[in-house]
């Protein structure tokens, strides 16, 4: 495949419009990367956070955003594509809630590749938490480790010696911690939508699992919180 | 997330209407497996090869057969989805063919284990082959492995110890081997379409890299070719 050489400063930024991944934007901006954003449209029933990560691209210097479209919901399973499961809205339970998409980050992480090695990208940024969701078996730093290995033998430039890195910036931080990091890069939060059920317009529901960790991640950083609900 | 527990013989088997996944799916169903095949529209510019997959997976009696839609042209950068670079026609180069897509086949593995995960199924056949693809690095064994390993810590079922196998059962064979093997098994070449180019009725062109392996395969095999030429 005929492609340029590596692009040291290139990266796929993987951008959901949510809180997260916009404070990994800011980072990688910060440290200098020319910033490919990606977001997956997979039938999520909060369409409003691809308009959300529109935004945030564009308000912190993204080079490129992209929606790749996928039909997730074919495989069904979740409280996010499935419209047959309800969205809980009484309060974070112990265990994988129903709103785990599956293999979601896998398939990410995959599209991330596949648009690194055309851009001649080394490096891919992803906004996952392993404490806010401890739940989630691909936010852990162990699945990450994998994914980057198998990466590095998946791929021509990997044949060629490049070594891809995946980075994960706040897989161990607290939500407060997120949000401390990105107010002092500069993040409008106004901008992102958590809510599992965001209405058209981006308001959130304030009752949610993502809407009671992002409320209360402002609460705990001691920010005020610019989240429009509705 | 609400699933039934481990079915410990169904299968995702990944089907592109080629001759390589058609025997998979064959030596899939003689192990007794019952096979949920999975297709990618990715933009490819042979299309024809999507009706052959529908074709196989019914003739061998496939439990169902799903075709996901995912515009990896979007990304751009291989001959299949680049309708700006010319497939080859001239005969085989050594190094990686223009005809690479990126990162495809850890895409294709992706869903493959998003679709497992819902049916707890803990089996994935996927048709990679090292002797005639040597090119590819995502067709190579230590790749398969490393997914394999990836895939153990992405899912919720390997959070609960349920393994997951990724069987690539024609990696290490010639194509005149596969085509023994498929005969055998009584699989129908005839369904299947190799060609990059195929027409819309899935008449193969003789002249690129995949119909050149296919008919030297056949050749090499002993075994009458039934590709429709057009």
């Amino acid at each position: 495949m005929s492609m340029p050489a590596v692009e040291p400063m290139n990266a796929v930024v993987l951008l959901s419009g949510g809180l997260d991944s916009a404070t990994v934007l800011a980072m990688a901006r910060q440290q200098g990367y020319a910033c490919y954003c990606l977001s997956l449209d997979y039938g999520q029933r909060h369409r409003a956070e691809l308009d959300a990560a529109a935004r945030v691209a564009a308000a912190l210097g993204a080079r490129a955003h992209r929606v790749v479209k996928l039909d997730l919901a074919a495989f069904g399973g979740s409280a996010l594509t499935d419209t047959s499961i309800a969205v809980p809205v009484d309060g974070i339970e112990p265990g994988i809630p129903v709103t785990y998409v599956p293999a979601r980050n896998t398939i990410l992480l995959s599209l991330a590749l596949a648009w690194a090695e055309v851009l001649a990208a080394r490096h891919i940024f992803f906004g996952a938490n392993a404490v806010d969701y401890s739940g989630y078996p691909d936010c852990r730093g162990e699945f990450v480790s994998a994914f980057q290995h198998m990466a590095n033998l998946a791929t021509k430039a990997a044949v060629e010696g490049a070594s891809l890195t995946v980075h994960a910036p706040i897989i161990e931080l607290s939500k407060a911690e997120i949000i401390q990091r990105g107010t002092t890069l500069g993040v409008d939060y106004g901008l992102t939508v958590s809510c599992y059920q965001a209405d058209a317009a981006g308001r959130a529901c304030g009752a949610c699992d993502s809407c009671r960790l992002r409320r209360a991640g402002f609460e705990a950083a001691g920010v005020t919180d610019p989240t429009h609900y509705r």
